[in-house]
Order: structure tokens, then C-alpha cells, then sequence
């Protein structure tokens, strides 16, 4: 595909990416796959389930960086065709503006309540509506369909890390399902 | 469908409506239709064809009221089902927000520069993402898929009336596209 | 004030408002007063205290019907004004999208989760800074400032009718705190 | 001022920042300051009037990068605080989503239509009510306050640089103001 041609030269080395991440904030991508009724409630959310090294798991959105030269549209692409597989079909947003904007940083100084210790991000945020089948692939051990309801429990919450648990509340919260 | 058994206490008899739009403003429910790449990128805008009394033609964007006792989601399915056809497969958005309001008076003297003889309307705008056939019903000569860019011409507003030309205006900027 | 003299004609006889009632969705505004730092970070939520028949008390946010002719900028001013008193200098926000619609129904039945139940009501949700002194009207009986985590405590949402807790949460959540 | 203090460590040398700028894109924050009347309506838009080295002058809108460790409300604050003066008295948004993200390449290729020959740019947008005194400070030459049909004229458009006239127009429709 012709995308990962021109957005090759974004990679870096590990090495390289260490260097940038000590000096800049960086561009995160983030999108919280849902499936919606035929009106577009929002029926479920798509929470990735992953091993951790303890042999616990933890829950996560999709999110990943935006590299040199790539847009906004393409890396939501890219991070959603890679964690759900090529055939979930997600439907990305009309407008770029994302429903929030969420500021990780390495330590909870800021009290931004979000924390990342690899690096300062700054990460745009959308629901993704997906249509399609999902095949988590990768280093994605499922994907996880949970109604509102669930997504909002503690329990779920408490599987997540780096506050990405607030992140599906306020999510949630723009589609109008409060608590 | 259940929806319409639904929604029937709201209809109102023509003298009725036009007793209730003299005393309160109506709540109105207003999409563009568009296509969409693969990447969330507004391709084609859909614009209404419709006769004028004179033999011209005048263009619009989907509109109409919402009905006591039914919700804003129903209102833009059955509105975009109308004048759309059944299976034109529209993708409403997941948050319950307009992308803007428009307030169309009766006259020019609020020179919010939108004008509705009929009424005061408040009317919550969508940008409304069509994956299937569309088959105009009804009243509806055809349905035009134009560029954005000729969507934003000079001689497409002009067929255009009330202000909806401004409308599909704010819906591109919405959309991240400007003149 | 000219405004008010524009508005005039917007106002009902109660009997005529009943009536009206039966038959359309009811335009509503709500605003919840916040106090901002510098920055703008929300610091504080503005809840109106009323008096309840029993001698019990519920909270609030501001919110109040649109006029027939009025805009809505002129109704949240003069809902605000009128709770919060003249000296608040509410900060109307510059776009017209509301951070969410809420539909209030007579009954349950729609599941929205809120209700009314004199009437269905389409309500614009704005969140409005106040930098003035606050001197609550009227049928008010106090403005309490609360920290955002006192206005998700469950006893704050206890004292609250209609779903309102619930549109305090989807503020907060629009501003970037969820709890 | 402790923001200062806590955000110095953002600084790079301009060889480190020449090297990062050909690896990430970087994350810039805009604003287009407005003075707005009691309804929260913008009347008049600033444009930031600088000298070109041939002697003619261009027109932006409050621009720059936000630093390793900065918020982006910090980010914000610092930028009109300088480009407008001390006393400008800013009202930042109470939420963290822009109204639209902008997309600055290099080069054309990418036709999002906004370039910076110096960098990838991902840039949050925000229109921000300005309610003091504004005296322009360093390489400003002056600030020029237009009525929205001013700052929409081709002419104006002209004298901006990199695409911000269509940042302007995308400013102004989501305040709800169309040509």
C-alpha cells in the first residue's frame, strides 16, 4: 500500500526515538473502536486485552504515534488496521478536530492524571465507529466488546494504565452516556 | 417499523402546526449528506434537487422538524430515509452534539442571515457520512454529488435559499475544507 | 433594555404553553456556571440551591425555555442573568454548537435517561465561565461553588432531578475531568 | 513566574531543534484572539501585522510550539502573552479539544493545503475571547482588529502565509460565520 511508501521515512531507530522523546512532546494518535446501533448509539466499546509480563493482563484503547510526513487520517488507519486486523473497517471521523486532547507525561507532576513514563505525549482522541470484523493482531492477546455499562465499571478500570480508564469515561461522555 | 408507531402522536394537523409555530420556536434536525474515503476525508457532497414553482430548480441539504416524542437520532434517520431512499445506509454520528446551530427566523431583523417564512427554527446540524444507493423519494427531483470544491462555487449558493449555502459552508469548515 | 422588548412577544399564558406542550419538543438552554484559573481550568461548578416542597433542597444547573424570536445567546444570557443575578458577566462561548443536546421525555420510556415531566425538551448544553459576583434570584435559594470532584461525589447527584447529575458529568467530561 | 521555571527545560538549541524537526512532526498550538460583545458573539478578529524583509508585511494568527513538559494551555498562555502583551487578559477554553487541527508539511505533496517549509506541524486551533489591552510585543509590528467580513476579503487573505487564511475562515464558521 502505497501509504507505508511514504510514511517509511518516518521510522526512527530506537535510539533515535529516545533522543526525540527527551526534547519534544510527542504526536500520539488515539481511538476508541465502538460498535453503534443503526441510529449511532454507541452498543459496545473495543477494548484491547493484552499479557503482561507478570501474567496478568491489562485493557487498552488503540493508540500509537504519528510519524514524519504522516497525516492524522493515515496513522489512525495504520494503528487501527494493525490492532483490529484488515477487516474491521473503521469508520474515521469527518472532521480532524478530536473529541478531546489528552497530555501524558512522564511523571505525575503536571497532575494532568494522565502518565506515560516513556515520554511527554500529546494525544488527539476519537471514537471510531468499526463495521467490519476484528482479528486482533500482533502482540494483542483479544479484543474485547463491552457494553457502556461494563466499560464504566471499576473493575475494568482498574485494568487499564496510565489513566487510559479516564480516557474511555470521557469518551463515553461525548457520545452522551454518563454514568 | 416500530419507530413510526412510535412517533405518530406527533404529527399535527396543518392548522395545528402552524397555531404551535406562531408561539415557540421548532426544533429542527439538518444533514449533509456526504461520501467519504477509506480515511474519513469528505469526497462528494449531496445536494437535494427539487422544482420550483417557476420551471428552476432549487438545491438544499436534508432537513425537516422533529416530532414530539421522538428523539433527534430518529428524526435524522427518518428525514435522511425519506429523501435519501431506504437504502442509502446513512452513518449518524455517535455524540448527540451538532457540528453547529442554525436559528432561522421569519424575517430579516435578527440578521442571523437565516430566514424560514414559515417559523423559528432551531435547527441542529449533522454532517451524515452515505454508504449506500441513494434513490431521492418523493418531492425530490434528484440528488447531486458535487466536489467541495464546487460545492463552495458562487453559482451552486445561488440555488440555494434561507442560508443553507452558508450552511454547507460551516459543514466543510467542520469538515477541515475551506475556500 | 431593547432585548427584552424583542423577546416580549415570546412569552406565553400558561394555558397556551400547555397546550403548546402536547404537541412539539420544547427548545431548552442549560448552562453550568463554572469559575476558571488563568489558564481556563475549570476550578469550580456553579450549582443553584432550591427549596423543595418538603423542606428538603435540590441543586441545579441553569436552565430555561428559548422564546419565540429570541436567540440563543439572548436566552442563556437572560437565564443566567436571572439565576445568577446581574453582576455575574457570564462568558458566552463565540461558537453556537453546544458541548451536547439532551432530551429530556415526560416519561422513560425513550431511556434517554432524562426527564421532564411537564413536557419532551430539546436542550442545549453549554459550560459558561462567570468572573462576576453572583447574587442568586428569584425562587433561588443559594449558589454553592463546588470542586469538580465534589460535583461527581454520588450525594451531590443525589440532590439533583431530571438526569441533571448525569449533565454535570458530561460538563466535566467535555473539560477534560472525568472521574 | 513558576511556569517559566517548569518549562525551560522545553528549550533547544537551534541545532538540536533543526535535528528533532526532520524526525517528528511537532505539536504547535494557534489561536485566533477575538474581542466578542456581551452575547459572546465575535465582532472583531486580531491578526498579528509583521515586517517581511522586502519591506511589504504579512498577517497571522498567534502561533508557536508547545515545549517538552508544557501543557498546552501553558503553551497557549505563553504565545498571546507574548505576541499580545502582558495585559491581554486571554479567556482560554474551560475544554482541551481545538475547534479543528491543522496539518503543516513541507512541501505540497501532502495537499492538506497548509505548509511550513521548516517542519511537519501538527497544530491545535483555538479561537480565544481577548478582553484587555493589547500592546504587540517583540518582532510584531502591530495588531490589527477586523470585522469578521474584513478578515473573509481575498485581500486580506493574501497578505497570510502557509494556509492561515483558511485557518481564519475555519475560525470563523465554527463561531457560525460564513461568507
Amino acid at each position: 500500500m502505497s501509504s507505508s511508501t511514504e510514511t517509511a521515512q518516518g521510522w526512527l531507530r530506537p535510539e533515535e526515538l529516545d533522543d526525540v522523546r527527551d526534547r519534544v512532546p510527542i504526536v500520539y494518535v488515539e481511538a476508541l473502536p465502538v460498535r453503534v446501533d443503526h441510529l449511532g448509539a454507541v452498543e459496545r466499546v473495543g477494548l484491547l486485552l493484552r499479557h503482561r509480563p507478570d501474567g496478568t493482563f491489562s485493557r487498552a484503547v488503540v493508540s500509537g504515534r504519528v510519524l514524519y510526513g504522516e497525516t492524522i487520517r493515515e496513522a489512525l488507519w495504520r494503528h487501527l488496521s494493525k490492532d483490529l486486523g484488515p477487516e474491521a473497517l473503521p469508520q474515521l471521523p469527518t472532521h480532524p478536530a478530536p473529541f478531546t486532547v489528552v497530555e501524558y507525561f512522564p511523571d505525575d507532576g503536571r497532575r494532568s492524571g494522565f502518565t506515560d513514563p516513556r515520554q511527554h505525549a500529546v494525544s488527539l482522541a476519537y471514537i471510531v465507529p468499526v463495521d467490519g470484523e476484528c482479528s486482533p493482531a500482533q502482540d494483542t492477546l483479544d479484543l474485547a466488546w463491552l457494553s457502556p455499562g461494563e466499560a464504566l465499571m471499576e473493575t475494568v478500570a482498574a485494568d487499564m494504565s496510565g489513566g487510559q480508564d479516564r480516557l474511555v469515561r470521557l469518551a463515553l461522555a461525548h457520545a452522551g452516556i454518563a454514568p
